[in-house]
C-alpha cells in the first residue's frame, strides 16, 4: 500500500556521473539489487551516517574511506549499494565483508579501495553472500550510464520493503547556466532517520566546495529526511550522500544569489524524497503532516511533532480515519515541555478546530472531523502559545498492513 | 487476548475499608461502571497522578482536594470511579462535572465535598453523562461492603478495553500482628505510567503515617507501574491511590524490620498488579521482561530497556515469534546512551545468547533463538557493560489485535 500517485521523474544528465544495477541474487534471484555509481574525478562528495550505536559495517567503512580519501586530497570515485541484506550486527567479519566488496569494485575500475564507499540494506544480522556480491558486481560495472533509465533502475535497484522507486529532480538556473539536482531514495519501515535517511543519494552538476556541500546537505536534512517516521526506529543502515560534480555553475557562499537559488532546489529535492518514504511507508494508508508552530525552541516543536507522529494510539485512529482527538490531546500532553501551559494549545485538523482553552473547541463537530480524518492526506497543526519557533514533521498511519510486513518480514 | 492464566485472588477484609459498585449505563448499559471505596476516618491516603499536562479533570479535583483535606488536618473519605468516559480534554465544564459528582457522594455520605476524590476512565474528550452518573451513585453507595465479592466486583468496574479483572493481595506477619495489603488495578491500552499506572487502588490495615506512606507509593511506583508500558502513550488519567486504615500493626521508619517487611509486601502488590496490566495488554500474546544490566545509572538503564520496549519492530518480531534479534540490536543502538561502546553489550534472549563483540554471538543458532521466540513469556537481558545499575521493564508486543481494538475502539 502507499498514499498518492506514484511518479518517477525522467532525470536529467548529470554530465558524468553514472550508474549501473545489476541482479546479483543476494536474497531474491532475478531482482535488481545491486548499484554502482560512479562519480567523476575532481567531484566533491558529501555524506551524512546513522547515530545508532550500532552502526552498520558499511557505515563504519564509508566513513572511513571518506576520511581516508579527505585526507589524501581525493574524492570517492564509486559507491556501490546492495539491498536484501544490511550487513549489521556481523562484527568484524562484516567490515571484511564491507572492505572485500571495496576491494573488488576498485580492481575493476583501476582505482584505490578507499576511493569506493560501501552501503546495504536489508535484514540485520546475517552475513553477506560475498560470492553473489562479488558475482554481480562486473555486470553493474559494465552497465554504467548517465540516462533516465539508469537512474531508474539505479531507484529500484536499491529497493527493500518498498513499493515503489523514489526519485526527485529540479533543474535550476542560476546566472546563464542550468544547475541540475537528482536524487534517489528508498525506505519504508525502520523509519526515523537521524542525521539521514535509510538510503539516499543526490547529485548535481554543480561547482561547490567540499565544506560548504557538507553544510548545505546538513542544513537540508534537518528539514527533509530528519523530519520524518514511519515508526520511530533509527535504522543502523542510514545513509545520505551528496555529490557534485563540478561540471556546471559555480555555487559559492561569495555569491548569495546563486546560493540561495541553489540551496531553495536541494531542499526541495531532499523534501519530495523524504516526503516519498512516508507515502510508501510500510502500510501506508495515510500522508500525515504534523505542524508546530508557537514553540520556545525548534528542538521543542520537533519534540512535540515527533511524539504525536509515534504515537500508537494516533496512528490507529489516522488509519481508522477515526477523528479520536482526544488521542492527539493525549499525545501533546505527555511530549517533554517543561512548564506546560495547555490553556494556550490550539490543535487544528486540516482546516477544523479541535482543541482550544484546554478541551474541545467549542465550535468543533464530529462531521467536520470525520471529514478530514477520512482523507489520504491530513494535516495536523499544533500552537504551543510559548514561542516563534516552529517544525513540520511528516509520518504514515499503523494499519494492519503494518504488523502483517514487519510479522512477516524474515518469512 | 491476554498472556497466562487470569487469577483474581480472594482478598481478606481491609477492616474498615468497604468497596460499593453499580450500573450506570455511562456508556455501555447493564455493565458495571461506577464504583465507590469507602475510607474509615483517621486513615491515612497517598496518591500519585499523571505528569500529562492535558491532564483530565478529575485528576486535577482530586489533586485539589487531596491538598485541601491536608490543610485542615483530614484525610480523604470516599473515592467515586467511573469508567467509559475519561472527562479528561473537557475544560471547565469537565472540572464543574468532577465536582458535582464529589459534591453528589459527599451529600449522600454526609461528608464535605473535599472528603471525595473523583477518578474517571474511559474515552478522551466527551461530556460525563452526569444524570446517569449521579444516578448510579445510591446503588454504588448502598452496595459498600468489605467482602471479597466486593473487591472482585469492584476491580471489574473500573475496566476499560480490559479483558479481565486484576487484583493482588499479601498478608504480612508484622511482630505478632497481621497486616493486610489489597490492590486492584486497570489498564490495558494508552499504558506508559508516568507516576502512576491507569488507575490503581491499594489498601492496607497497617498504621503509618503519610509521610512514610507517601514515600513508600513513590518507591514502589518506581518499580512497578513506571516500568510497564503498552504502547507508550502516557494516559491523561493515571492515577494511584495507597490507603491504610491505621487499625492494623504500625509500621514506622524507627523499625526498619518492619518497614522492610512492609515495604517487600507492598512492592509485590504493586509488581503484581502492574504486571497484570501487561499481561492484558491491548492485543497482547506475549508478556516480555527487559532487564538491562552495566549501565552507568539507572536512568540510562530504563532509557535502553524502554527503547527496546517501545520499538514497533521488535514488537511485531516478537509477535511473530520471529528471533529477528536484528531489530533489538538495532533499537539498543538507538537508545539515548552517551559514548556508547557496543562492543561491550551482551544481549540474551532468555538462555541464549545473541550478541557479543559488536555482532551475533558466535553461539548463535537460528533454533535455538527461534525456540525461545515461541514462548508466551520471554525474558529479554542487555548487558551494557558500562557499570552496576540495573532496571526490569514489563510489557507485551505488537498484533493484529491492537490495531483492530484501537481502530475500533469508538465505533
Amino acid at each position: 500500500m502507499a498514499v498518492g500517485e506514484a511518479h518517477f521523474p525522467d532525470m536529467p544528465v548529470i554530465d558524468g556521473l553514472r550508474l549501473g544495477t545489476s541482479t546479483a541474487g543476494i536474497k531474491t534471484p532475478g531482482r535488481r539489487d545491486l548499484v554502482v555509481i560512479e562519480i567523476p574525478d575532481g567531484a566533491r562528495v558529501a555524506g551524512a551516517f546513522t547515530r545508532n550505536a550500532f552502526c552498520a559495517a558499511p557505515v563504519t567503512v564509508a566513513r572511513q574511506h571518506l576520511a581516508s580519501c579527505a585526507s589524501r586530497g581525493l574524492s570517492a570515485r564509486y559507491l556501490v549499494i546492495n539491498t536484501g541484506n544490511a550487513n549489521a550486527g556481523t562484527g568484524e567479519a562484516g567490515l571484511r565483508d564491507a572492505r572485500a566488496t571495496c576491494a573488488e569494485l576498485a580492481r575493476l575500475a583501476q582505482v584505490d579501495d578507499d576511493n569506493v564507499l560501501p552501503f546495504s540494506t536489508g535484514v540485520i544480522g546475517e552475513s553477506l553472500p560475498m560470492e553473489r556480491l562479488i558475482g554481480g558486481l562486473p555486470m553493474a560495472f559494465e552497465a554504467l550510464d548517465a540516462t533516465a533509465q539508469a537512474w531508474h533502475e539505479a531507484a529500484q535497484g536499491i529497493l527493500t520493503t518498498d513499493t515503489r522507486a523514489k526519485g526527485a529532480s529540479v533543474t535550476l538556473q542560476i546566472g546563464d547556466e542550468s544547475v541540475r539536482i537528482n536524487g534517489i531514495s528508498k525506505g519504508s519501515g525502520m523509519i526515523r532517520p537521524d542525521m539521514a535517511t535509510m538510503l539516499a543519494f543526490v547529485a548535481t552538476d554543480a561547482s561547490i566546495d567540499t565544506s560548504l556541500l557538507d553544510a548545505l546537505l546538513h542544513e537540508t536534512l534537518g528539514r527533509s529526511f530528519n523530519c520524518i517516521t514511519v515508526d520511530s526506529d533509527t535504522s543502523t543502515n542510514d545513509a545520505c550522500m551528496l555529490m557534485a560534480t563540478g561540471r556546471g555553475a559555480a555555487v559559492t557562499s561569495d555569491d548569495p544569489e546563486a546560493l540561495d537559488i541553489f540551496r531553495n532546489g536541494l531542499q526541495r529535492v531532499m523534501t519530495e524524497l523524504a516526503q516519498a518514504i512516508i507515502r510508501d511507508g510500510e502500510g501506508a494508508t495515510k500522508f500525515v503532516t504534523l505542524q508546530v508552530s508557537g514553540a520556545g525552541s525548534r528542538r521543542e516543536a520537533l519534540d512535540v511533532a515527533f511524539t504525536v507522529a509515534h504515537s500508537p494510539l494516533v496512528k490507529t485512529a489516522l488509519y481508522a480515519s477515526d477523528a479520536n482527538w482526544g488521542r492527539i490531546l493525549a499525545a501533546v500532553g505527555r511530549a517533554p515541555v517543561e512548564d506546560f501551559d495547555v490553556s494556550r494549545v490550539i490543535i487544528d485538523l486540516g482546516d477544523v478546530r479541535l482543541v482550544e482553552q484546554g478541551g474541545r473547541a467549542a465550535s468543533y463537530t464530529e462531521d467536520a472531523g470525520s471529514a478530514v480524518m477520512g482523507r489520504d492526506e491530513i494535516t495536523i497543526h499544533i500552537d504551543l502559545g510559548r514561542g516563534e519557533e516552529q517544525a513540520t514533521v511528516w509520518t504514515s498511519d499503523l494499519s494492519h498492513d503494518y504488523v502483517t510486513i514487519n510479522a512477516d518480514y524474515r518469512n
